[in-house]
């Protein structure tokens, strides 16, 4: 197929879903080739990184500019794949030398745990974000899964504070990089961490409580992600009361490769946030819930291809088929 | 405070949930004295037991009646707790002997699972249940967790088969009574199961194929509780398609002990069932739904107290309330 052709079907279903580009978001994070194993089967050096899956993801509803640095080795086709989704690369650095490389290894018998093989960071080691003027105005910014203190740069980086700062992070950054990464805490409205995360960090194990503890720190919003068993949401409203959402993940047939998949949910939450145009004030607790719909639905479909194979080519009628489906199995009455 | 105002009040409670006593609900299952390490603490010798749990989570929407054997050594005030919540005991054996004991250990990291640190059956052991006529044909028969032959006992007394057949199991009875289990799942309408069971079954890791699995040997409706996780309800519809429904757990601040708490979800699921008067053929998705969420408030009680301490104590606008929190936690818009 020509690379004309995807983009033009893309724009189709954008426009279906209501595709806002004025609010554009800013995406840091990595990119990569991962080597991973699943009970399904293996895949070698296949396109992935947090920034990979949050900006295919979010490029089905806003349109995401990527800050990140492959090296020379990078494969010119995932360029052009992202191109054809819309996604802006001008912050994109390419560097010579290797592209950070990841392994790893899921549980058979819960894919919620996976071990990692090796990390070799590659071009990546001494990446430093530096933003272009256009990046430096973007209205949401979210800061994917890398070293806080990077995440803490771009966030330094922007002319003035974003509308809306997002970020997510993980379990060696809290054992590593605690107190860099509590000071990133103080300064964002939403955070996506994964349960065990939450749980790590705070040193709570009640998952309200530790997620009213994040919320005290300072951001709004605190999204804790459960894999397949869906997600708790914790909201400070205007009051300083907390509003709770929950909700349950879509079962999956087939869940091939769960990778990727929490970076995706990211991708699909900010992505519909950002088309709804709305500033972080008039965001409610409704618009919130239908982007942890949205995102929930974007991972489903991530975890049904190894890499971004399922993900790359999502339609806008099989988001709003989900969208239903979800309604259909969630609905009381 | 004296049995007669307990059983007042308890009946007012009832009225507002629209208790309806004449589809009543026989239960056979375990009494015991639990002894039960948490994180939050330790109890020592504490009502408890499948029937237990079932017939007073089952009270507040329905007459239960329990089929079950203790030994001399049960307190009578238990007794009376029991005849203060409406339940019908003409059906327990009081036998000379000690009453069945378990103790068991929860893993305070995770508490879905558990360990058993000993089981003494007692009078238990040589338990065979022997239906009163006035038992025979009750409308909605609970086979709750004791040995799948013991429950297939049950069942073949009854002189007509009731109107709804449940059953609950263990992961014991997969591992050593599989063949009794799977003859007795062909005969009931309704299965509930834990996640980690329905795997061992069916061999099945994928929840939605191993709960179609179960629907294919006989039930209408497979219900899959997943602990804090909520649950997967897989019915099959009357053109044999499948109707999913999944929902999180009720958030609780604080989980003293989760022993029981299956036991209180099927017993609110098939307590509300009851209260609505329906036969089985009528009963819709939304009222399976319904039942689940009613399932889920009870089961919610439970973990809030060691033993019964909170389940024997909840009121009706409890209740209610707890249905209003679990559509503001869940609903969309």
């Amino acid at each position: 197929m020509m690379p004309g052709t995807q983009v033009q079907r893309a724009r189709i279903n954008l426009n279906k879903l209501m595709l806002n580009t004025d609010n554009k978001i800013l995406v840091v994070g990595s990119i990569a080739y991962d080597s991973v194993e699943t009970s399904a089967g293996k895949n070698s050096e296949a396109l992935g990184g947090s920034a990979a899956y949050f900006a295919l993801s979010a490029s089905y509803f806003s349109r995401p500019s990527i800050i990140a640095i492959v090296g020379s080795d990078f494969d010119k086709a995932h360029l052009n794949m992202f191109k054809s989704r819309n996604i802006d690369l001008t912050g994109l650095k390419i560097k010579d030398g290797k592209t950070f490389r990841w392994a790893g290894k899921y549980d058979p018998n819960n894919l919620n745990h996976r071990e990692t093989i090796s990390t070799d960071l590659n071009v990546f080691e001494d990446f430093m974000p530096n933003l272009k003027t256009e990046h430096k105005t973007s209205s949401i910014l979210f800061l994917a899964n890398i070293q806080p203190d990077l995440q803490m740069e771009v966030l330094k980086q922007t002319d003035t504070k974003p509308n809306i700062v997002a970020m997510d992070s993980m379990n060696i950054w809290i054992q590593h990089n605690k107190d860099d990464l509590l000071r990133l805490i103080t300064k964002v409205d939403i955070i996506f961490l994964d349960e065990s995360e939450l749980r790590q960090l705070t040193g709570i194990h009640n998952i309200v409580d530790a997620s009213k503890a994040i919320t005290s720190l300072g951001p709004k919003v605190a999204v804790i992600k459960k894999g397949e068993y869906g997600l708790l949401m914790n909201s400070v409203n205007i009051d300083n009361s907390f509003s709770l959402f929950a909700c349950p993940a879509l079962p999956i047939d087939s869940v091939l490769d769960p990778t990727g998949a929490g970076d995706s949910f990211a991708g699909g939450f900010m992505g519909y946030l950002a088309s709804t145009g709305k500033d972080l004030s008039k965001i409610c607790s409704q618009d919130l819930r239908k982007a942890a719909i949205y995102g929930t639905i974007m991972g489903s479909f991530t975890v049904q291809g190894f890499s971004v194979d399922r993900l790359k080519l999502v339609t806008d009628d099989e988001i709003q088929g989900r969208y239903k489906d979800f309604e259909k199995l969630t609905t009381i009455s």
